[in-house]
């Protein structure tokens, strides 16, 4: 099975850092977010995409496990991962690293689910995704 | 030992909301905050006071676990309650109700260590906040 | 004419002060965004009534004058107050001011238009909104 | 005199978005401090250079003025240009445009002063900015 990731370099803004010069613990939620972004238009996943197909995917779990801090002036560089999984969800693995020197500064994970346009939880993957799945992960 | 803990009702902004009208995933991260920031008002344990000790204690780790949608108009409530261990760590629990039916809408925690003027991680607790540990919990 | 008005306290969020411990300049636009909501509660003019009029009230002009710096610890206080008009538009006035000592730390104000459903401009007060001024103006 | 002046693309979150698809009109004051950052990298006036000289140079003056809706998918670009002037001030002009068709998204200024390290306004410029401006305006 491949490996579907996409990594991206990004900037930190002055305004989210606080009086330590570290980047607020919540901009990280948005750092994933741009990846997810990413990752969706390198692999054809997207908001509109879902939102075309009647789907919405929520996010049910989010993790953020804080290495190092971040500060002002690095030049730091996220990679985003797709988990494989059998379930109806779609799961995200991400990495943020110094550019410098490789180091890790944050780990984590989102669990997305798929709800109709009902709202009511989907058990199954919608077809959009099961098609997707076949093109891109064999 | 005492358990300690706060509860605050809270209102979405209507830019917390996206096309769903379902609260942004982002922002519970800021809903853990303010819920942080009134528990320290609370029981005395605050960013200010920190600082005046010249501690520094940043999230190393973050989750939060999403159970049903918060949308525009509803009138959630968060409790937030402290954990207590012997690790050099501060641990607060999370809880979001609704507070129409008491249905939980998302839980998480946070842990926060404690780093010394020179951004180091402080292997043993600050004496201040041995001192909050004897006067809260016993 | 009467004048309507909304007062609201509020704390700034420790995510909010930068590295001065000043609260960023962003950050009043959620200020004004949440006194224009509890304006919104007190005199029934809310974003569900719109929608559910298929009116959209979009912003055109937003301004903001900083006086004074607004610190970590301050009581800040906001009013809101309705400027009427002919035109078809709601424009609102801020004044946010320190509840210490009754000083003026900002000012500014917000104009919006109405966009119908199709999101064309209207030149003329929606019919909810004429029922709104009569009652609450006169 | 020359004219300074940066251009940027950018993306507009998912997150950003409200239940109209449209880009919420707080978000175009971090597109504005996106444009100056990138503006103080090209013409080095950053705000680290100013923390090293003692100088905090906060808003004193905002002024967003919105023409049409941004979409999600949409391609803006913002412009900065720095507006000359004898006074202890930094003023900069935006322009955020569709790359579409060029039209004009919004417009806007910003206005700062300069404070010196015990928080007092410099009523004159501080030596490191008349350097700046010897270099770059004549």
């Amino acid at each position: 099975m491949k490996e579907l990731s996409e990594t991206l370099d990004f900037d930190i803004r002055f305004s989210e850092v606080d009086s330590m010069h570290i980047a607020w613990h919540g901009s990280y939620v948005l750092y994933f977010e741009d990846a997810r972004e990413a990752f969706g238009r390198k692999y054809d996943l997207g908001y509109l995409l879902m939102f075309g197909k009647g789907v919405y995917a929520p996010l049910v779990d989010l993790r953020i496990q804080y290495k190092k801090p971040l500060t002002y002036g690095m030049k730091p560089r996220i990679t985003i991962t797709y988990r494989p999984t059998t379930a109806a969800k779609i799961i995200f693995d991400y990495c943020i690293r110094d550019s410098a020197d490789d180091s890790v500064i944050a780990t984590g994970y989102t669990i997305q689910v798929f709800l109709d346009h009902q709202h009511k939880l989907m058990l199954y993957n919608p077809p959009f995704y099961e098609a997707w799945k076949q093109k891109w992960l064999q």
